[in-house]
């Protein structure tokens, strides 16, 4: 990841297919009028492509691509296989998902195929190439997007006769014989040793628990059928395109690995609900939902384009931006105005390429109807589309816009994330909001972050590298962190597993050069939690620590027990802090490490990239900060080199 | 619907197969002493008339009959179809319905039986064939009952093989090609367009949710289905009997339309448990279930007579009262000496020619020993009783009761009910809350309300018409609606949708003579929801309104949007008013409308009927008003002519 | 039950087969060195003695049982049946209970077998029948214990075709003719008859609930099929061995009966896991869950002690004791220090003989591998270790303890748990609750209880008989109770039932001597509820009483109605009291008997054993009490005779 000048540009996801051809060459004019440009077009069109099997009508594609790259618009062209239409199930009837319960998820919506099933990928793959051989070439498509949002709708995991299949195959692959994967998931408990590969069921409908040695090796299969049925259409495609290939990935769906799947592709884009998400996936007391009801969580978008600029090793699009009310929360109010234009500088200011409205034009029919777009279900401007073109003239004013290396790494994995959903030890417990209360305070005390896999090896550029509930730390990488010239913040739970899921002896972190041992696991209810001595609690997941004479205690909680343990350049935080004292920890250890931190409000928030400060004020009030105010869904760039 | 002089009779429900023979003239000579003209029974009894597939035993009933008859009550005889026998599964195995996770709906309680299996619709024409052959001509049946509460235990839709065929032959009528289904369901979005009408599903278990307008068409399908199954029984009874046909419909089911179902019979009877309503289908906070929780909401049963008095073109009948505890609610309360006198007389005041107590002697064993009747198990006296006497007693004295037209109009369509619960755009929100919403308001300013479907056109009667949430207006109504001499209120979602569902262009609510557009929705929280000018909120359901020059704004959010719109006689409400709000802006429209209110407390109704104005105190104190004063559960008949 | 002199002992749970055998050695001579002096194996380990159908390896469990016993240990030798291996499921496929969806519960943790399966049962003996052959007559096989948790994770009641085949031959032998079980059901209501045993279904997927004398007769039934299964392995057992036979029951699981299970062993051991109890199965408020997340509900131990010494007619243990954090319920935290030593010490004094702890060493893998162990993972010391080792040691300084029969009994009876179970009568009701309501009650008094059998026929030892929701009184048993020295504390709902269900005529109770009639029942939210006229309040079940002459009303509610009676040695209680009129009415009770009560602070508890006085700190502050004073988790024995 090296440093770029981008020059960011706006598009918005369009549906010639639902709207009269003649309507189509205005809607490329209104488009590229309002500073749009670039158009996705084509991800639920199967069946207009190919509306019975075989009976291809690429005419219309043609042409709306023609019209669209005739206003100067650059497509992506989406390919279709999250709606394989009605006769691919007359086809394939075995095709579809089973859920946990074991009912099948049928046809009537979309995603409705199971990843594992044989017949459909070569289906998928079979529509792909038709389009790659079509388009491959064509001057107006720019890039191709996979599929859309796997794993939206819990769909990455299937509880298929043809999941059973695949994932006994996969377990052979893995373990080599029926006795390893025996021992390596300890069988030995509870007497559920298997005498061949052809036992193994799926780990759903058990009596208890199932063995979460098996459940992550299930969940781990599931992510790898993903990332095998997204790669046969790169594949496909890379035959007939040189045209970057990309996915949009859904906010905080965390079951397949996205930095697998995102190694197949050029660029990782993302879809941006800010609202929506506040509403049905960002954790949060009532409170904090009224406050930014209308503008959204303050932090949750900025951790996702953290996350997806990584997992597109540096390039980063959103895919689909929210441009008004959602349709699909339990509560969809309408955004704060200004919002549209700071969800999308902020955006920008995170690295992203291209954010692209979700969608051009409500729909006045089907499941979306109730969807805002830029233009209304009549063709009128839609209140997000003011603002879209205020950030294109923004936009060209400001010219390039570099990217810039942050101060911070936050090492986000989603195997630990299987292995705390899998064993999270304490109700509502998750990796993700554990990884989430760090980000939150790095962020609140102003830092930038950089998101790495736990891949990453080489941490050069950093002061600072967190690693907390990093399930399985890699021995390499736990030494490649122990010689960093960064802090490196771990804990609770770095290190607690091993590669298979088991306690690890010694006993965790058994981090090298850290002389700490958890020596019991303690999940108290998250509130009110066991207070620290400096203030603040943690709760949740407590780690009773043995510290050895090297590693110096440098928090407590009130009972004496070690809270922050430091040796060589680890700081281990032996529990789950709240968000008090997640921000007095953090703050500590980035004086610690050097850095430079802001006391900012919760609405304020800030980002540092290529010689610019970008502030943004969540709140719908004013806020003063530091000489500066910031009106209600205000953005403000300051030169800061 | 004109004006009728009624003389208001009691009756009770009675299972005459459930005691001995010896007892019968016994408790028929009771059941007359206390008053009660009217007795329904035979309703659950296939199992004991017909106890092996043709082998029929009509000489218990023939007995009970004229037992009954000699006491001088009138019976009202149920077809028994609510509770086929358990030989009846073996001879039509697939006769069950499928619950929306394909799992059978068993044998061994009651509606054990899907509306669109022709062969048990046939089997339920039999029996009621055989009922009406042979008690067609008896004189003491003066009624007929079809069935038991329809819909009860969401018993109207089905997922099963047979309605799944059923539905299909549904879609071919209404739609006539398949092309014609995909573009009114606009299936072209996610590729749901169908080749055949064999390949459409039912609308479960689809992966995301299905599209609105598949699940608007099955619920209307499932709706005509059980009109369907009604009409054959009717058909089968009127071969043999003159006597009027009804059905007692149970409070605050709505999956079919019972005024399409009333248009086949003579009356509508609906079942009423206050109690047990306020805690398990009312919507209210914990301090309002608490307050009423020996009473009964103040309200809900008076909206159940006025909406069946419509179903019942004028003829309605309370054919199941609450006459003391029931077993089936979260909890069971006893209800404060005197409320069963005043549900009577409130059904009455509304227009009842006949209440009927369930049941008049308490079961001791089966799935109902819990409830309470007239009698306790052991035969004595439930408290229940003499309250049930001294109904009979002050009616004696009261003399014929008059009918009377309301001054203002609610409509109520079932189909809008269905829209919202598949479109509630936000969490909680129903039609029927909303409605209620406006009903409550009315009432609490002392207004009696004539419920009406959404079929009718002449308002010439009424000085208000209130048509709040009403999807789906169409043209003819609306124009009906603009050109009456009363005021409308409109408003949030009238007009919302066309008749498939999607939104209209031009954009809603497009009612003549109304130039207002709603140009964006907004679902915030109900609470706080978002403030108005003059007090109280609106939430749940918000609409942005654009207004015409001919338009006034009469009412502001606190944020200066419109919050009711005035133009010619349209009112149009912008969203879900709170209590506080509903009321005030009720009162204003019925203040311009030359409507007198009253400002009643929250636990006294009345209603004027015939010259009279009928008072109730819902409260357990005792109340004053306008020097008056109502003991608890008072009840107060005042000349108003 | 007579006085006997114990001299309690510790033990606990281990797994050889979970560790390299060399590792077996050093752990006996650890745990004899810690004092224990059992140690319970086998009970999982079916995979690893039969790998494959026929292929027995009991070579390791030979040499395992023979190190234990080198080191001076006893054996429980527990029988695997809990978890049949993989294999089992492939010979028969149609063993896995189903539940109550239909869905089957299948291999991959345990307890997948239905009990009424006769091939699975027949292997169950199989594998027993070698284990007791082969280890019948071994020195150090002191105890065999049957299975594992029967009933654990719901596991009683299964929906699958075996079930169904044997609940109609159950049926059948039960009721003689079909006509005679519909007549005791009441099937004629709702057309429920049937005409043969084989159209009986089993009560799930009814489209509302089934009749309760169907389930009734279900959940009999499951438990019966328990007893049944059990008993085939005791037989199997008997043959070749002449040491005790036991099974480890699991708190509060009801789904079966306990004493008929009891009456084929010859001790009753129970799982006793304080924490996870308290977050799992405690029915208690957020504040009683804060207080003493740490410590355990301070009579939920003491009640199951009672209990078990009472199934095990005298003879108890508790086979697996927390020694540490869970793994397994909402919240795992870890024990205050000392807690450990108390769990045990009051297990002691409430008659246990051993106190086993489970287990001896953290598993790092599979399901378990959070739960703590007397050792950590990594073999160090938990601990629990060291407080288990204290208790050893002051066992050693204590002597015998004798045991004590209590002063007041309180029966306990599954039968009524279910009928309660099926008919609640008001969300959330449990007869559990109502018994331990009476229970907690009674001990926070300071008084020591004895838990009876509804087969206990003799009281002549007791002052005070507590059958508080005793739904079915047979008639000796009445007559047993009216004749008793002692006050007999019954109702409410005590003889609300005949044996099949129905309310009974008379009314309830119709206790003999207690001229008391339940007029009427109601049952409001149990918050507020109805205020007593004395202080505290009745809610979720209240009796409307009518009371004969000589029945004198001890109490009432404030609206006058009855809340205690008494007449003779009965007193009866109208209605379900919270925990200070539970409080206040059993300390008049108890002042009439003639029983010294105290009035211990929530967290204090005491028990009276063979002239000792033993008191327990619950609290995690010291308790000040007379004279005494407790720290935290504190244990005190005084001397008291
Ligand atoms: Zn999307
Ligand atoms: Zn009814
Ligand atoms: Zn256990």
């Amino acid at each position: 990841m090296t440093t770029r000048a981008l020059r960011p540009e706006l598009g918005c996801c369009y549906y010639p297919e639902h709207w009269p051809r003649a309507r189509w060459a205005e809607d490329a004019r209104a488009m590229a009028a309002a500073g749009l440009s670039w158009v996705r077009i084509g991800e639920f069109a199967w069946a207009r492509l190919e509306p019975r099997p075989g009976e291809l009508h690429f005419d219309w594609l043609d042409e709306a691509i023609a019209t669209l790259g005739a206003a100067g618009l650059r497509v992506v062209l989406g390919t279709p296989t999250a709606t394989p239409p009605r006769w691919m199930i007359d086809r394939h009837p075995d095709m579809l998902a089973l859920d946990a319960a074991g009912r099948p998820r049928r046809f009537g919506s979309r995603r409705h195929y199971c990843f594992s099933h044989e017949g459909y990928r070569a289906e998928a793959v079979r529509i792909t190439r038709l389009l790659a051989e079509r388009y491959g070439a064509n001057p107006h498509v720019a890039a191709w997007q996979t599929d859309n949002e796997y794993g939206c709708h819990d769909t990455t995991l299937s509880y298929s006769p043809a999941a059973s299949r695949a994932f006994r195959r996969w377990c052979e692959a893995r373990y080599g014989t029926i006795d390893a994967l025996n021992e390596a998931w300890g069988n030995v408990f509870w007497s559920m040793d298997y005498a061949s590969f052809d036992e193994i069921e799926l780990p759903n409908l058990t009596v208890t628990e199932p063995n979460p040695a098996h459940s992550l090796a299930f969940r781990r299969f599931s992510s790898d059928q993903v990332v095998r049925f997204n790669r046969a259409q790169v594949e496909a495609i890379r035959e007939h395109s040189a045209a970057p290939i990309l996915h949009n990935y859904m906010g905080r769906i965390t079951d397949f690995d996205h930095f697998a799947l995102g190694a197949d592709l050029d660029i990782a884009t993302w879809d941006s609900y800010p609202l929506g998400f506040l509403e049905d996936r960002v954790e949060a007391d009532a409170a904090h939902r009224m406050r930014f009801a209308r503008q959204g969580d303050p932090d949750f978008q900025a951790f996702h384009h953290d996350l997806y600029r990584a997992v597109g090793r540096g390039r980063m699009w959103v895919m689909e931006q929210q441009p008004g009310p959602v349709n699909w929360a339990p509560f969809n109010p309408a955004p704060l105005p200004g919002m549209v234009r700071l969800w999308t500088w902020e955006a920008i200011a995170h690295g992203a390429e291209v954010v692209s409205y979700f969608r051009w034009r409500q729909l006045p029919f089907a499941q979306e109807q109730m969807h805002a777009g830029l233009l209304r279900p009549d063709g009128a401007e839609a209140p997000g589309l003011a603002e879209a073109r205020e950030v294109a003239r923004e936009l060209a004013e400001t010219g390039a816009i570099e990217t810039a290396r942050a101060p911070v790494a936050l090492i986000f994995d989603y195997d630990a994330d299987w292995a705390w959903t899998i064993q999270p030890h304490g109700a509502g417990n998750s990796y993700f909001g554990l990884v989430f209360t760090v980000y939150r305070a790095l962020r609140a005390l102003g830092l930038s972050i950089d998101i790495l896999p736990a891949s990453a090896r080489d941490f050069s550029a950093y002061r600072l590298i967190a690693a907390p509930g990093l399930m399985h730390v890699p021995d390499d990488l736990g030494h490649a962190l122990a010689r960093a010239d960064a802090l490196v913040l771990a804990g609770p739970r770095t290190g607690a597993k091993t590669a298979e899921g088991a306690i690890p002896l010694p006993l965790p972190p058994a981090l090298p050069g850290l002389d700490v041992t958890v020596a019991r696991v303690d999940s108290p209810r998250p509130s009110p939690g066991v207070a620290l001595v400096g203030g603040g609690t943690m709760g949740r997941y407590i780690e009773e620590l043995e510290t050895g004479p090297e590693a110096r205690v440098l928090e407590r909680l009130a009972n004496g027990a070690p809270a922050l343990v430091a040796q060589g350049n680890w700081r281990y935080l032996a529990g789950w802090p709240d968000a008090a004292a997640a921000r007095r920890l953090v703050r500590g250890i980035c004086a610690e490490a050097g850095l430079e931190t802001l006391e900012l409000p919760d609405g304020l928030r800030c980002r540092l990239a290529g010689g610019r400060r970008f502030w943004f004020n969540y709140d719908a009030s004013p806020v003063a900060f530091a000489g500066r105010t910031l009106p209600p869904a205000g953005v403000l760039i300051e030169d800061a080199s």
